[in-house]
């Protein structure tokens, strides 16, 4: 069983470090913890259009979860942009599938957090294809 | 001549509406006083790697008002995330050729401006090709 105390985040970091554990178990339910249920969040997947509202993020990862493999994920922190209430980082996301060598091209995304009566969420997620060369560029290792 | 009081942008709108008035033209210097100077501005255009701090985003800037040809640009927004120091919107960018018919594929873009001593500026844009029928969701016409 989950208890309320979980959802709180106290940190940006502690939301995005719960964004990559449920997406590298694909669990849908940690997964829409992290999100703000406000009606703005916007969410992003690689050459797909935006996703507006709760409703619509929340169906569109369970579609993702019922469908991907296994695999695993570095995520790699390469900027950010901090204010009181909100904070943007800049990740490179790289997956690789369990069982098969080599990383597949990394992912450049946009995370939006905010900070509220329930601590902070996350209110949008923008993914996109990155060069394969974009692999050269990792300062951190986040997760 | 530009004086110092048109780089002072007193609201996110402001900034948003001069960002995609340079994009337009193609106006380097238009574009780059839309930019915060703090290290960490981030952009990332359709495809590519993230560009970190104003020296990258000046340089791809420079080399696509090099190449692009004239083109026509409408941008709607899908939603925006209010804080008191930053403001993240998302929109929809339509791109068409000037002398062509018929739009050419959308580009979904997340657009970060934070709030500082000199106003409003833009931090982050990260834009990414959306899918066509991206067309449908048009709430509110910005430029």
């Amino acid at each position: 069983m989950t208890s309320p105390d979980e959802t709180f985040f106290i940190t940006p970091q502690d939301v995005e470090r719960a964004f990559y554990e449920a997406l590298e178990k694909g669990n849908l339910e940690a997964m829409m913890r992290v999100w703000s249920d406000e009606e703005q969040v916007v969410c992003v997947h690689p050459g797909g259009a935006a996703l507006i509202g709760q409703r619509a993020v929340h169906e569109a990862w369970q579609q993702i979860f019922a469908h991907s493999g296994k695999f695993n994920l570095q995520v790699v922190q390469q900027t950010a942009v901090i204010t009181p209430f909100a904070v943007i980082t800049h990740v490179l996301e790289h997956f690789s599938q369990i069982g098969q060598e080599g990383l597949v091209a990394p992912v450049a995304a946009t995370n939006i957090y905010t900070r509220g009566v329930l601590g902070w969420r996350m209110v949008g997620h923008h993914a996109s294809p990155a060069p394969p060369d974009s692999l050269a560029e990792v300062p951190t290792v986040l997760h």
